[in-house]
């Protein structure tokens, strides 16, 4: 589970991306140049990127963790690394 | 510059990716799963993909055609595969 | 087609991919540090990528042209866009 | 570091991915469709993700898993983040 700090921070970033995403709704309404638009979709994936691998971190750090000082890793790194390959492909 | 389809078309997406975008700011606040918070971030962003290739789509068989059809392509195609790069890497 | 100079160009960075591809083999057979072993594919990855967007760009400037100039754009463009939307995802 | 198993099947791999760079270079060297080599290309940098994520796996289970134990997760946590964030953009 996330803790406060990646809370606070995901939350910070998630709504800042909410505010990209209706501006690049407006560009598209606008009727803006497609290469601007494009590069400002281009810059929303980047930030969800920042935020998917803090959160991943987070994980890393308490659930996965866990289940290894546990002695019962396997679904946990089963569950991460299939989590990586959707989120790299 | 995008027409009156896919404006259309971009602006439904992108209005449902701004719901996903609440949808995972309200599974921050409620500390989900970590690897759901991921996996749904994962979705947007392949929802976005699909809006910037529709768009790119649209460049290519405007912007782009009519450079070609009036001889002066290179400063279109330089400024496409610049955004090609950008979003691939 | 791909033209004399693409043709050398992407040859010499093919075979340097070739030798950074058996340099990985050298790396696992020597059970190197893993985290040296996925940095030095992500290197590949990327010169790779950098040979796609060569080939891209001259196929867009010979064969999508010509399709453009010939008014028969649709097919060459559809291809283009699914070939770019392989290689993005 | 990498186990017998993760070095045999990468080893199998990293030949294979050999052969197929090889036979690109011979695309190229036949002026093949531009098309065909971009998606061999493409098909090259899956199989190179494979490799990436199964050394990965490994390290998670190995390196990551001993700093977890030994409760010094702190830098590998760092350095597997800093590869994934590489590996990703």
């Amino acid at each position: 589970m996330i803790g406060e700090q990646v809370k606070k921070d995901s939350l910070r970033r998630l709504r800042k991306i909410e505010g990209q995403v209706k501006g690049i709704q407006k560009m598209v309404e606008q009727r803006k140049y497609c290469i601007d638009i494009i590069n400002q979709i281009t810059a929303v994936r980047r930030a969800l990127d920042v935020v998917s691998l803090k959160v991943m971190r987070r994980h890393i750090e308490s659930c996965v963790t866990e289940a290894i000082k546990q002695e019962k890793p396997q679904e946990k790194v089963d569950e991460l690394m299939e989590t990586i390959y959707k989120f790299v492909k």
